[in-house]
């Protein structure tokens, strides 16, 4: 069948056979736009494919699961993007299998096949449940709009039931009122801020009966501290500023088994809540193993010094599947900074290669990842910051720089423009607009 | 089951057994929340019913399908209404039955039972198919976000699976890039010019490899002119720059079979698209005609001239499920500006009836329907507006004073500022920022 479809396929572009070289980037998260975009009007023919239609702006996904935010704030339909550029085309599906010997890739389960002689791997990672029972069925991830979509809808379903049943005179069921939040990195720790301010700010005006007392946001992380990344000291200011909130948080402590409404901890304590967010880790997307490379721990593709396969010059592995040196005992951390400086050095390595202009065709050298420091947002008003040089920001000053880098880190003035609407709305009057059921 | 049920609730308020009057809203689309308002901070317990989280601003929902506007935009959560009236409460759930003579009624398919001393009835109406075979399996409505989010999924979906099968040097399918909205009232004309300005403006430029000029929007219309409520000479403007813009219009066509990739016309004529809007027709909300109370054409119920049921004076029943005089051979039209009126006269009834101060006690008289005149837009850059006067403003003008009055209606400034920066955006960009496709 594959072998049939192969020769109905002579070009990406449209039935004209060109002599032009056939860049193909799967993925279009910050890597492979960060690629694709140095690509741009170069002598060659570019293919984006994602399984979506739109570039997802992850690191706030976690607004749009608190109702801070509409989807179409953090999503930017890809074909948008390269719409000036006359050699790029984008190709909507999900690549089922890469067939690195016949340089050739497959689409869906239809006979869509896509020759290329350059491949960009960056396909991301996805949600690791490290096999702990019931997760994959029960937990909620925040890795995808829809996903983001799924959990504001049952935050707030939840909450309809609790003040359903009380109207019933029947008893408020624990389950309904807490949020389990499982990881203690950025997004854990962003998460469970955005969801207790829901509750504290916003729910509890809007359901003026419900005992709020009773609603509970449990933080759980499996190691000693939160932000692990970070300097112990904005560790220990972001779980102060937590409890402060009111979040509950658990360390050295790690989800053993989740079912419908409970999840248990493999210290015996049970967390009555239906909804546990499984925000402990990731793994490279499968698409990367499937290969029958070499990989590490988290299935993440060992690769040369510039981010190609070992032994197949043609092909590039980049962003959060890909498993590149940084320090001596370090790989780059799976962080969008990471997968745009990767991004953007295939891309010029690529874009050389087909200079016409030789004075562009030297080395540039292997891939050096250039520390850019991490940041996270613990509720309204205190960000921190840790920059390469060891200098710490937190506060309100930190806060504010993380409002301004993710501002301008979004895709397009029109989405800009409306987070900056959204957050000052959400900011000056404590609300959120975005809390809406859709079915 | 549901005598059981009855005895389990005391009260709509949490337990406390109250001397105040209960005052059931069913439905919070504009009537419903018209009259709420007007209840807000009375001596009466309001309870505000809803299948919905959120009131839709439904005039704009094709803009939501059209990739203009987010979802967001244009709900605006139940709750957040009236968090400031300490009497109003707000319950998540479809009534499923209604019981005039014990005074109660029965939400879901729990025991959840609400009993009341009054009712608005403002239960809105819901799309028609008149019986016409495979609309209900196959035709797209717009009633809700969820309509419109689906709607805008299927056109976006079907332009990228063309995209696919060109790729595999496989035909356009022709139901793939057809959009045929049924019905040519204002929904149906702004859809429609919505629909080939995303065409035209954006998707072919999103998909270079596509020939647009093959893809169409076909309005088709059962009488004999669009936007019949409207004078003629508006309808022939309509119509001329509907064409213009590369709209075709077939008058005098009524749709007689649907199926999964084409549309019959009575005359014969078969469109083949797999996408079909109805916009043709409504009638009342179901659970009106299931009081068994004397209804008219469209399932709308008769009330008297305080717009209460006949013999029934704790029943009032108002927006597009009442059949409400208006002139002698007339029935106030099923819009929103009729509910609004029909919820503020009622919400101003039952306020006076419950005041303290006897000043407020005197009878406002029947209720008087006050003809706001009709709009609709055409596009962008063209509105129709017929003021009750008879004056007419059409173009330029016209499209300002509806993009003016519906920035006025909506509800909140959060949405207000958000439509205004994507209209601009859309406007300066032809741009169509929401076009993604959440799955």
């Amino acid at each position: 069948m594959m072998d049939q479809a192969r020769s109905n396929v002579i070009d990406p572009h449209l039935k004209r056979r060109s002599k032009r070289p056939h860049i193909v980037v799967v993925g279009a998260g910050f890597g492979g736009l960060a690629a694709a975009k140095k690509l741009a009007n170069i002598e060659a023919d570019v293919t984006v494919v994602d399984r979506l239609n739109h570039h997802t702006f992850q690191p706030l996904l976690y607004q749009v699961a608190t109702a801070g935010l509409a989807v179409d704030d953090v999503c930017y339909a890809t074909r948008g993007i390269f719409k000036k550029a006359k050699n790029i085309r984008v190709r909507h599906g999900a690549v089922s299998e890469i067939d690195l010997e016949n340089k050739r890739l497959f689409i869906g389960d239809e006979n869509d096949v896509l020759e290329y002689d350059k491949l960009i791997l960056a396909c991301g990672a996805v949600t690791s449940d490290f096999g702990i029972e019931g997760v994959a069925d029960f937990g909620f991830g925040l890795k995808t709009a829809a996903e983001a979509i799924n959990l504001r809808n049952h935050i707030l379903t939840n909450f309809e039931r609790v003040a359903r049943y009380n109207s019933l005179n029947a008893d408020q069921s624990p389950e309904l009122t807490t949020v389990v939040v499982a990881g203690g990195g950025p997004t854990g720790v962003e998460l469970a801020g955005g969801v207790i301010e829901l509750f504290d700010r916003v729910l509890s005006k809007d359901f003026p009966d419900i005992d709020m007392s009773k609603a509970r946001v449990v933080l759980v992380e499996a190691g000693p501290r939160l932000l692990s990344a970070m300097n112990e000291k904005l560790s220990d200011k972001a779980r102060k500023r937590l409890e402060k909130m009111g979040v509950e948080i658990m360390v050295n402590s790690a989800v053993e088994l989740v079912d419908e409404n409970s999840v248990k901890l493999q210290d015996g304590t049970v967390l009555h809540s239906n909804t546990l967010v499984w925000a402990a880790g990731v793994k490279a997307n499968p698409l990367g193993q499937a290969l029958g490379v070499e990989t590490v721990a988290g299935g993440r593709i060992v690769v040369d010094s510039d981010l190609s396969l070992p032994g197949n010059p043609d092909v590039f592995v980049i962003g959060d599947v890909a498993a590149t040196k940084w320090l001596d005992d370090k790989l780059v951390p799976q962080m969008a900074t990471g997968a745009i400086q990767m991004g953007e050095y295939v891309g010029d390595t690529l874009r050389r290669s087909v200079a016409p202009d030789t004075s562009e065709q030297t080395d540039i050298g292997p891939f050096e990842y250039k520390d850019k420091g991490a940041m996270a947002t613990v509720g309204r008003n205190t960000g921190l910051v840790e920059l390469p040089n060891g200098l710490r920001v937190s506060g309100w000053a930190g806060w504010v720089a993380w409002l301004g880098l993710h501002v301008l880190m979004l895709m397009g003035f029109r989405n800009r423009a409306n987070v900056m609407v959204n957050w000052a709305w959400n900011y000056l009057t404590y609300d959120r607009g975005s809390r809406i059921i859709v079915e």
